[in-house]
């Protein structure tokens, strides 16, 4: 079974294990098992992927802007972000692998951001190759790639700030913006080069195709991390034959909560009534539950004597 | 139809109609309609509950601390709440109206958060008659009440701070608390001799007898609003002829959330896959539309010429 | 005398006179006597500029960093800046113009600083023709510019997000990074042709020769700000006489603490006590006169009555 | 000589030493020898103050709600707080103590604070015996103390979330309330029950004498630290020959930068003219030093190369 954390626990991760929760997300992505790293936006978002099971999480820039109110066009500032990874972090314990687009300006706007995020508590920062500000990678074409050498030289002040205390993959958006199967190889290796500990290689075309040339011809070099939003019919064997190291679920927490508030939303608004939709939704009891509520009355016995 | 604000809206209404949005909220209360007023506790969820065509929000604090994965007991600092109201406004245009808790102090902690909400933009600030910190209405017996002279100047210094630029709100907890009606009455016109715009009776019994027994005896002398998440069943009509002047659903967004988070989360953990579950989720158009990406691709047109 | 504001002053000015700061610091750069906008990088400095006679603010990006122990070259993050701009704004009730670097990235990021900046009670908003991250001007040599269409644009996004509600002031680094007068000139007018409010001409020579062509050149179009840092020595009839508008001390504030702190650091470790400098410090009376601890006794006797 | 860090060092101290803070602030409570902890209330003046050849420093809740215009009666939020402290982290590389006041509410919100506190680098936890919002020890007389038991329940809540992590140290306010010394001591002793690894005393006479006594009477059962604001004229040799741990010198940093904002800005204002300042304030040069402008030069060489 599924070891729920007490919030007792997660004072304790947070304190003293962050290079553990790197570790772990280390080991994950260098294991020849497909790992899977599920979505989270916020300390909910979190805390329920824990509890379905998920051994890490990635804190997705689409998911949180969204959250936030914001586009994912580098809208909401990197402290926000930050702030956003804390809550995540500390409601689920897990190794979080960070979306930090493309380290918000340059080599030292990316390393700072990466201590920061270190300091919070992530386990990984993710960086891509894109200038600032961002366009988000399913929006528009053509996107503007970060000068190659330029971006290597972001990646290694990164990785030189933080050692291995910190997971560091380098995602390339080559393919998306529509350059040939070679740019994204001669990229990735660059990146490599620069001391990356993975690469993420995205791509939106509906079957898994370009991902998988890439896998055979990059012959595992490093860990390879893919994000199947487009290719999401792809039969999960697949990514095991191409060694693919860890598939991302990428936004699929947000979208179903998406989903489902519009849906509550209207059925209230249209019936002006709560009443049909309680048993279609959470309990409190299961937020109170999520959340360690009796540990807090067990806590309060212990620290808080009543006159 | 209802409109959709573009950014651009957005942007005049935080801008120049603070007061309008305060405005709004009381006339809202004071007319002689029903009014139903929807939790929200991100930008998303208040993007979506105004497209579902509601009026005003609730910013919740049991929900945003859920979303922000602290206890609903005052573990988030205020500060922090204020931080996601101002999210809640921006993606919404719509009035806020707060839960502020006890105003996280003394009268001069509640005013400040007053006028801070203020600044960013609420229509109204909802302020209960507990100590600091706070313990959640449905969880535990016998909460201790704030002293009703104590809680009646922190009601007045809010007032003084935000005049009519807010609609101040006192919510009694002495029903839950285990009080008889005529302490809920006494602390009710107590409440109301302080000057604030409406009261909030709040009742944890499974059926609304208690609420309208309230309202017999209040005889209208100014708005009342409820929250009826325990006696979700009853009919609305109820409410009409109890001459209630707004209900507030208080966390139904967030638990549709956290329920289909947590339908769709086991469902990949299960299966490995996401296939399954992409038609039961918000597709990634929807989001970019509730987001108003169109609008800022036309901005990008006009404001941002390529050489 | 100068009238000290109360904190509840500082209240009713930021609720309700939004549009009045911007409206003040408008009719100060546009009447012909020649104004002074001294530095301030918190909500202590800013009270002391206010105590001192000074009737507007410039929120400095360098002064703001330093204090933040950042370094002037887009380290710290836009919301960061605007928090700290929310601080000088409530301490001081004066206007405050912000030194928004180049908006913080292109024509969106702009004009998103710039509505969360009026939010938060600024009454202008400064920015320069540079790219993202900027460079401090006092640093290196040949900043590159921003295309001047391009940054344009970025102006008039900004100005059609706050209207009239924030001045708007473009200042050009043109020659600072080497360019000619013609450039200057070009890019004034350029941007007065977006609208702004005011331009900034910047200058590091130690004279202020570049600067007074300008403004013969310049011919008044709009109001010119000035910032003579580097040609201090100039006497200030030299500004009237050459139509300048308005002067900005632009770090002095920051300076003056640096050097004090620094000293009385120095001293307390030398002599491992602090008797020797307690008369050259502010006392703890004056401290809490600033900050009206008086008035907060009195609202204490009036708001919170001891049962 | 005192080693200057540069910005990575300082990435380095924050990334993997988090403990070796807090065991370097316990070795010096520890020692036999007198240590001295400078007051530092932001980025700027922690950076000073570990120039000047501090070795440990103290986050003033009065300076920096100061620095923040809050007066300091928990007007400023905790994270605020906490975010302050950050930059005096970050911008020093020494241990921090930090000011927490009472801990901001009960066990929970103390050892929440805690473990925030940890997470940002803080080297060690001071609370008081004060209830929310507390008063500072300057203001008023009779300030309400905690209840011993409550008070012990909240320390020994704070050493149990962060175990040896973050020295904790209990300040006791009893002298202050007017309570006689017998309380002071079972206060104290009450609380090294509870666990913590230091007592603070405090005391507004303008004598050292009620100090000494404690300390005598105590009798070194765990280090004692002292804050001789008010008793500033007592020499050193007293608190060496009582034995005290450490001296606080708590609000002078900010009280020197106060002073000296106001003597410039008045001279500036009188003057309309910085001529007859600028040598009786830092450099430029001497700020960009102080924060390393020249590494990032160095940096920008090795990282950003230009095409």
């Amino acid at each position: 079974m599924n070891k729920i954390p007490t919030i007792n626990d997660s004072y304790t991760h947070q304190n003293r294990c962050i290079s553990k929760l790197s570790n772990i997300l280390r080991s994950e992505l260098l294991s020849p098992e497909l790992s899977f790293i599920m979505e989270a936006h916020d300390g909910l978002s979190a805390a329920i992927a824990q509890r379905a099971g998920f051994k890490s999480l990635w804190a997705s820039g689409l998911s949180i802007s969204t959250s936030l109110g914001y586009r994912d066009t580098n809208e909401a500032s990197w402290t926000e972000i930050v702030d956003v990874v804390e809550r995540i972090v500390y409601s689920s314990s897990l190794p979080v692998l960070v979306d930090a687009d493309g380290g918000f300006g340059n080599f030292n706007n990316a390393r700072l951001c990466a201590t920061k995020l270190l300091q919070r508590g992530a386990a990984g920062i993710c960086i891509e190759d894109k200038t600032f500000p961002k366009t988000n990678s399913f929006i528009g074409n053509k996107h503007e790639l970060a000068d190659i050498k330029e971006f290597s030289g972001r990646l290694q002040a990164v990785k030189d700030s933080v050692g291995n205390d910190l997971v560091v993959v380098a995602r390339t958006e080559a393919l998306i913006a529509g350059h040939p199967m070679e740019e994204a190889l001669a990229r990735a290796h660059a990146y490599a080069d620069a001391g990356v500990d993975a690469v993420l290689i995205h791509s939106r075309l509906p079957r898994a195709d370009e991902i998988v040339d890439f896998l055979n011809l990059w012959d595992s070099r490093l860990p390879v991390i893919i994000v199947p939003t487009k290719y999401y019919m792809t039969p999960t064997q697949t990514y095991r034959d191409a060694n693919v190291s860890a598939v991302i679920w990428a936004n699929h927490s947000m979208r179903a909560a998406a989903s489902h508030m519009t849906k509550i939303c209207k059925s209230i608004a249209a019936n002006q009534s709560i009443a049909q939709i309680e048993n279609d939704i959470s309990s409190l009891d299961e937020i109170f539950s999520l959340l360690n509520y009796d540990q807090l009355k067990e806590d309060e016995k212990f620290y808080f004597p009543k006159s």
